[in-house]
Parts: C-alpha cells; sequence; structure tokens
C-alpha cells in the first residue's frame, strides 16, 4: 500500500498511553481512512492480553446502564475499561447513535475508561470488522477489559458479541416471550444471561424459564461432554478482582451458561456478575478454548477481508469493463450470458494465480 | 474451461425437445458435472419466452397439490409446464426431498409436465444458482410455464422465488399469526395471495386480513404511484385462457397484489389464480417492468457467480498457501495479522489486473 500514511508515529502514541491517539485510531478505522489497515497490522502484535466482553439483549434491557456499572466496578479495582457501543441497526447514518457525550458524561475526566460508539458505514461486514479492529486498538493500547455493547439483540448483533470472549445476554424480567424468543440463535451464544432489573415482578420467573432452557439444552448435549462446570451460584468470592487461580482443579470441558440477577441502576449484582465472567475467562484458558476460539476468530477475520477486498476488486473491474448495467443488458439481449461474462471477468485472475 | 465437454449434441438434444436431455442437463446443473456452465451458456440464447411463475408459503399450505392443479390446468388448454420444487431446509442432503416419484406419480406419461425436485449440494447460494439455470433449460427447451415451487417459505425460500417473475404466496386460512408472520419480507415480493383451503373456517377472516394489510402497505406506497390497478376481483373473465390484452387500456404503473381463495384439492379457484397470474404478466410487460427485473435479475446473476467463482479461487489459493488454519495460527503467534495476509493473497490479483 505504497503512498499511504504508515501512522508510526501515531501508532507510538498510542503504545504510549495516549488517549487521544486511541481515539484518532479508532476514528480511522471507523472511516477506514487510508493507511487504515496497516495501522490495524502495526497494532496487532501488542494485541492478545485483553478480556473481551460482548454484552447484547433486546433494547429496554438496561444495557448501557449495566456496562457503565460495570465499568465503573472494574476502575474502582484498579483496571482499565475500553467500551465500544455498537449499533447495527442504523447501518448507513455517519454518526455515533447512540451519543457519545451523553455516555460519556459519565465518566467525564476518568481516562481509564474509554468509551465509543460506532455505527457502520457502508456494510455490515465494514461493521464487525470495524468493531474487531476497534478492540484490536483498545487491546493494544492496553485495556485489561473491553465490553462490546450492542443497542440491539439481532442476528446481526450477535455476529458482532460473537467475536468476543464471553458473552453476556440481558433478558429483561417478566417477559416470558422473550425467553422463548431467546432460542434463536442467542442461547448458543450466550455464555451467562443476566435478568437485569430483577427487582420488578416477573424476575424469578425468567430466572426459572432460563433454567430449564438451559438445563434442557445441557442434556441435549450432555453426551458430547463429560463434565459440568455447573456452579448453581458463583458470586461471594474472587474479591481481590485479580484472575486467580481458583476452580483450578474443577473439571473444565464444559461451561453452562450461568445466570445472573442484577439491579444495574444500583450496581446490585454487578460483582458477582463480574466474577462469573472472570469465572468464564478461567474456563477458556484453562480449558484451552481461549487459544481456540482465537485461532476460528482470525481464520474468520481472514475470510472476511479476503471477501471484502476480492469484493471490492471485482466491482473495480466490473467498473472498468463497463459496469453491471452493461454487462446486464448484452445478457437481455442475449449477446452474451451470465457464465460468459463471470469466465471473462475471471478468467484473468485465475491465469495469474496458476502462473 | 478447456477439456471439458462441451455438449454440444445434448443441448441440440434438448432444444429439439428430448424430455431425456432435459432430465440428463438439469441433473448435470444439479451436480455441476464438469461442463454444466458451458452448458447452460449455450441455453442461454434460447431462453426468455417463459412465464415463471414462484410459488411459495408455509409448509402444510396446500402448494403441492395447488401446483399439480395448475399444471394439469395449463397442461388441458394445450400448454407445456415444468415444475421445479426446491427444499433450501435440507441443503446438504444428497438426494431429492420432495421424493420425485411420488410427486411425478400425479403426471405420469404425460411429458408435457416436467417435474423436478432440486436441493441443495453445498451452499443456498449454490441452490439459487441451481434453480436459475434449471429454468433456463426450461425456457429454452420450450416449456410456456415454468412453476418454481419451495416446500418451506423462509428468508431463504424469498431468495429462491424471487428469481421468478410473478410469485404466488400461499397462506393457509384461519392463520391470524401467519399473516402477522408474512410481514416480514414476504408482503414485498407478493404479486399474489392466494388463500388455500379457502372452504375452511377463518378463510374470511384471512382473506380480510391480507386485504387490510395490502392496503395499508398500499397506503403507504401511494405517493410514490399515480396509477392503482386495483381490482378488488380479477374473476370471471379470461375464460379462453390465453393471455388475451384485456386491461389493455388501463392504468399500468402500478400493481396492487390480488387476492385469490382457492381449494386446491377441488381444483376450485384455479383457473381465478391462474388468469390473475397471467394478468400480472401482462402488467410486467406492459410496464416495461419485465424487461427491468429480468435486467436487475441477470445483474444479481452475475453478481452471485463472480462471488462463487473467486471465493472458489482464493480458497484454492489459500489451500495452495498453507490452508487457512496455518494462517490463523500464524496469527495467533502475532508472526503476522489478518490484514497482512489478506494483502499477501489479493496482492497478486490486484497487481494482475492492473496491468
Amino acid at each position: 500500500m505504497s503512498g499511504e500514511p504508515d501512522h508510526a508515529e501515531l501508532v507510538e502514541d498510542l503504545l504510549a498511553g495516549k488517549h487521544r491517539a486511541l481515539a484518532r485510531v479508532i476514528t480511522k478505522i471507523e472511516n477506514r481512512a487510508p493507511g487504515y489497515r496497516n495501522l490495524v497490522s502495526q497494532l496487532h502484535q501488542h494485541t492478545g492480553d485483553a478480556e473481551v466482553v460482548g454484552i447484547t439483549g433486546s433494547p429496554g434491557a438496561g444495557k448501557s446502564t449495566l456496562v457503565d456499572k460495570m465499568a465503573n466496578y472494574y476502575r474502582e479495582r484498579g483496571e482499565t475499561v475500553g467500551v465500544i457501543a455498537v449499533d447495527p441497526s442504523s447501518p448507513f447514518t455517519g454518526g455515533a447513535v447512540l451519543g457519545d457525550r451523553i455516555r460519556m458524561a459519565s465518566n467525564v475526566g476518568d481516562m481509564d475508561v474509554f468509551f465509543r460508539s460506532m455505527s457502520a458505514r457502508g456494510t455490515l461486514g465494514g461493521l464487525s470488522t470495524a468493531t474487531t479492529d476497534a478492540v484490536k486498538a483498545l487491546d493494544a493500547f492496553g485495556k485489561d477489559k473491553i465490553l462490546i455493547e450492542t443497542v440491539g439483540a439481532g442476528q446481526n448483533e450477535i455476529d458482532i458479541v460473537k467475536s468476543a470472549d464471553t458473552v453476556a445476554v440481558l433478558v429483561p424480567p417478566g417477559s416470558g416471550d422473550d425467553v422463548q424468543m431467546l432460542k434463536a440463535g442467542i442461547l448458543e451464544i450466550a455464555d451467562v444471561f443476566v435478568v437485569n432489573k430483577a427487582d420488578l415482578d416477573g424476575a424469578d420467573r425468567t430466572v426459572q424459564e432460563l433454567r430449564e432452557m438451559v438445563h434442557m439444552q445441557q442434556d441435549n448435549t450432555a453426551s458430547l461432554a463429560t463434565g459440568h462446570h455447573g456452579a448453581g451460584s458463583t458470586g461471594g468470592h474472587g474479591e481481590d478482582g485479580e484472575s486467580d487461580d481458583h476452580d483450578e482443579g474443577e473439571e473444565t470441558e464444559h461451561w453452562e451458561p450461568q445466570i445472573v440477577e442484577t439491579v444495574a441502576k444500583d450496581g446490585e449484582g454487578v460483582e458477582e456478575l463480574v466474577q462469573t465472567l472472570a469465572d468464564h475467562a478461567d474456563y477458556l484458558e484453562a480449558s484451552g478454548l481461549l487459544e481456540e476460539k482465537a485461532r476460528m476468530r482470525y481464520a474468520e477475520e481472514i475470510r472476511n477481508l479476503l471477501r471484502d477486498d476480492v469484493g471490492t476488486l471485482l466491482e473495480t473491474e466490473i467498473e472498468r469493463r463497463g459496469g453491471i448495467e452493461a454487462f446486464a443488458q448484452q445478457v437481455l439481449e442475449r449477446e452474451t450470458d451470465p457464465y460468459s461474462v463471470a469466465d471473462e471477468i475471471i478468467g484473468p485472475l485465475e491465469d495469474c494465480v496458476d502462473q
């Protein structure tokens, strides 16, 4: 990528812990500014130390309040936090949707919590890639914890939080229907279910329904696993805040999704949630799944980038040859046909790699 | 594609109206047998005369019975029919799911109705392409009407029937919920709603709900269109069965989705349905939308083929360079990073087209 800025100084500043550089890097990532690929390339070797948690759930479940409280909790015990809020439902807006300023306010002056809203410029795949890249920036910067928060809880959100090591799914209480809805896709990715607003009526029933759902799923997959993590409650230990070596002697072949109750607005249950997330991180590490997941994620990252790059390459080629409409018109007039057009465009590329 | 069979004789036989050749061609298309691309290329110039109708709707709505009756109806008035039944829900089975033999039985010995079940080998995109190609085979063969029938009614089915000129969506009666469900995607693609089993309780309510839904949608888009097709009922004319020139003087800028009631098992309403489909075909022709839709479809066909081809090309390249797992491992070990890997693989291709 000759002619593009190599951003050496910017990378240096970011690695030196300058928040201004971090903000600029993430802006470049978001805007796909010239040289951003090279920028992310340089950051990659400095990544791998952060604990990355994805947080999703239907709007109104209280995600942003909970994330704020979690960030504060981490902060208070001396850890640094990066938060990326992602809204895939507004893929074509240019700006941040959540309103950085409002959310930033809760952490004004506390530069150990870095908060950034992202929305998609262009494709959803682009947003997913930009989120992954922004996580790398925060990781390389040295943030201990990185929280990826989605605005909604649809398929797109699932794809985005899937890139985290640990996924927490918020469920509002008293929503029997929502628990049913959850079954589509979210059950599979949730490592921890959070019943937030647990002080409201119906919370117990929601917890009960989640428990039944989890057990049903566990029974279905029981034959595949030998050991059960299966601690009913995970709170009350780990107050020192370091991911220490508890549970080390336990069987770690299997993680049963945990259910944690919180009242985010009062900070209730946040400690237990944070501990449960740490337990999951320990489980991933001990079982070797952390590396395995990272390997799969990198394979997918490479495939996604290749798909995007080659898509751009093809679009350029199509344009250079007169545009897709011209081809379609020729096909309509039976001067050519779709396979011949594809061969014509792909042929030179095939010849090229065959050499 | 040197070294591959050019299938000249097979194409000749198909164009000469030999059903055995047609069956062999569709098998080659389904199996992506060597030379199938060239085969479809050769067929393309002989296409464009058939009326292609897509039929979708939830399982149990009576699609296959209705399609059989429609085929018989066309057949009785001297037209030839090709039916392709597609089941995207079983993308990895090797065989036809509907059971060709059972369905074939209803038309045994009647070679003017050609029936073929298809299921996906490989990807869903592959099934969509194979369906499009099979339609071309039937079209080139000279079938007057081609019916694409899907087994289910999900997003994948929508993608498949979208490739037809006219789309009919079957709705089972008394299914208030189903009408609600329909809103996601199907409303936009339905040119005709068919309330089948119209003799059952609840059919009137379903018709009413569909009517309200259609009108609501029409109101929403009213500002975009000047004229309304808007015939409340389309039955009672066109008994001669030819797609004659009625409605010619009418405004044709806009098509309001029609609602037709049928009792497929008794053949009731089939004539009205067939006439409504013909009305839509006339509307497409008169408004110029038929060409416009074909052009858009060809553009999408080209893009899909390019995406598939380049995907294959990339997979080959990745394998040649040691496989995706090896790359992922190197990224994990921070020897490289996803962007560098992508650049390494795409670079030569870019250089190649830049020349």
